[in-house]
């Protein structure tokens, strides 16, 4: 058993009708989305058309269709973001814990990178204004909405904070907001790039948990001529958008499928949040602490300071689960007493599956 | 109307197989194609299963699995290639005319690219040998098959001689095969990559003329730790493949749709290049000369020097078409006494009219 660190289930994916879409398309659009997009008028744009209404009424995200760049999954976003924004050299602050594959992009593209605390109201905005003083910040890369790894909601007064510092300092702020549509005790907390003024926020957005990881397609919400020179970098790697699965997913919005299959997925997804943490606090109560977090799909787990948590994953592994321990999450990779679990992609029973397994593996207790 | 370059014909493209195995994709393999690919073995593996077998029966390209690696078109693949291979200022030499937007990948990479003449036997190896004299050449970008736009085919004792400059000159070699199903009077010239044991060649297919340049499916051969670099970078702009794409194009081979299609392609486009090869002649005899290419998908004419081609071009668009001339083929953009056009997009009825149209448009002469 794999325990994943917060992906959705694909068997509640609607799959049967994502294909029914993929056939319709190539029997009505053939020749369409079948062709060089240069050979008709804006091809993309029954897509893009669904993806503004949804950022806006779901996400108070205003906009026009040239501020939206298709992409093939939120890394791609972060890709071009980062190809066009960063040379050789700069300075880039991320989120610690954070998005590893974030941090590892901006340093394989010649940026430093510099780890920002986060704590429990989110990033510790006073320290990135501190090493702005020092030395100037070209981007910082955060997700507000449930924090990654922690699935801590950025404060109040942090977004303020942040959104201040970013304008006036002209820090590119961008926003990873990867599992928007999971959130289960309120409404979701809107993004920073809808109380973007002062137009710092590059919003990337994703629908791999929206409809599932497989479908690779992912959009980033920019100012014109930024989004520009990103659509001009993606013709550079990948001439034109995928036609057909971009018509295919927009049947799905028209046909009011991801909807549906949204208010469907949150139900079990929040059944299955209650489920675990009822599960780890029964087993596990001394061992692990966590919050509830308030959407996105996994715990953030502190681990009982005896427990060598890597020792535990080891013998975790020996018994046949997978899972993912803190220091994945730190720039430094040195281990860290954290562990988080995804409570989306495993059923109830095999929840309860994999906790036996974690108990089951829990290792002596090092000595003081 | 707009007169093609040279592409195929999306009303001929198997869409509503392709839509079928789509949905038989997404209805049995949904758990594996809609997840990460890290969650299943090499997800891929079908589909590369698929174009090895293809490879080495029709181009005589005997490769492992991890020396292919998959991309998005044929233009992630150049891309891939030129961000792995090519740092600012080193020297890439192109075929002149050639194929205008790897010239513009290389440049906007940082390379120094280098026009090398093509005539009627191809790429002028002796020049390139003597740039290489005067400065190190890392790369050379070349399309033997049916070299893109002349359509000539790569002369036996050019290739041999490319061959040998690029194995003891340590110049990777790019071969683009960017038609090779498409050759009418005999058997595809098999490419260059089936004869390299020095392994200089980083080959370069797509599926887009197969199928339909829609369908945004690429795939490089190359060494392994050349692949594995060009992987790991895929990685980075996208996280995996698209494994529905992947897995619905696999099917459409494994039930033999691909190959019934290409013998039904080869036999329409093979008829459309004699139409039009006879409908020039009839009406352009005069004015355009060009030889009748043994593949690909246009003829590539010379315009007779009275006549201004630009203009042509002018007035024909404000008859209503649309067609390419000599000068976008040539680094320094400048006119000249050429167009490409293609046979196999248009059927006979509309090569018909886009003659008349081309005819009316002729403009005076010059005076000399």
């Amino acid at each position: 058993v794999q325990w994943d660190f917060g992906v959705p289930d694909i068997r509640i994916a609607p799959a049967r009708a994502l294909g029914r879409a993929y056939g319709r398309v190539l029997r009505r659009h053939a020749a369409t989305v079948l062709a060089y997009d240069r050979y008709s008028d804006a091809p993309e744009a029954p897509l893009k058309a669904e993806l503004i209404a949804m950022l806006s009424m779901n996400r108070s995200l205003a906009i026009e269709p040239d501020e939206l760049v298709l992409t093939r999954g939120s890394q791609m976003g972060l890709y071009l973001i980062a190809r066009c924004l960063i040379r050789a050299g700069d300075l880039v602050a991320v989120e610690e814990p954070g998005y590893s594959p974030a941090a590892d992009l901006f340093r394989r593209l010649g940026a430093r990178v510099a780890p920002i605390a986060v704590d429990g109201a989110g990033i510790q905005v006073d320290a990135l204004a501190a090493l702005h003083a020092e030395r100037p910040v070209r981007a910082v890369f955060v997700t507000p909405h449930h924090q990654f790894p922690t699935t801590v909601t950025l404060s109040a007064s942090r977004r303020l904070a942040l959104m201040e510092l970013c304008a006036r300092a002209r820090i590119a702020l961008i926003e990873d907001d990867f599992d928007h549509e999971f959130h289960y005790d309120a409404r979701p907390v809107l993004p920073l790039a809808s109380v973007d003024s002062a137009r710092v926020v590059l919003y990337v957005g994703s629908l791999s948990k929206v409809v599932a990881p497989g479908l690779r397609l992912g959009y980033v919400v920019a100012p014109k001529p930024f989004a520009r020179q990103m659509e001009a970098l993606r013709r550079l790697i990948d001439i034109q958008p995928d036609l057909v699965q971009a018509g295919a997913v927009a049947e799905l919005f028209q046909d009011g499928e991801i909807p549906r299959h949204l208010r469907r997925a949150r139900r079990i997804y929040g059944a299955r949040r209650d489920h675990l943490a009822a599960l780890l606090r029964a087993r596990l109560g001394g061992v692990l602490e966590f919050e509830l977090p308030a959407g996105g799909l996994a715990f953030w787990c502190e681990v009982d300071p005896p427990i060598d948590v890597e020792e535990w994953a080891k013998r975790a592994q020996a018994l046949g689960l997978v899972f993912r321990t803190g220091r994945r999450f730190y720039l430094d990779q040195r281990p860290r007493p954290f562990v988080r679990l995804g409570f989306g992609r495993l059923d109830e029973r095999e929840q309860a599956q994999a906790v036996a397994r974690l108990v089951r593996a829990i290792p002596r207790q090092r000595s003081a």
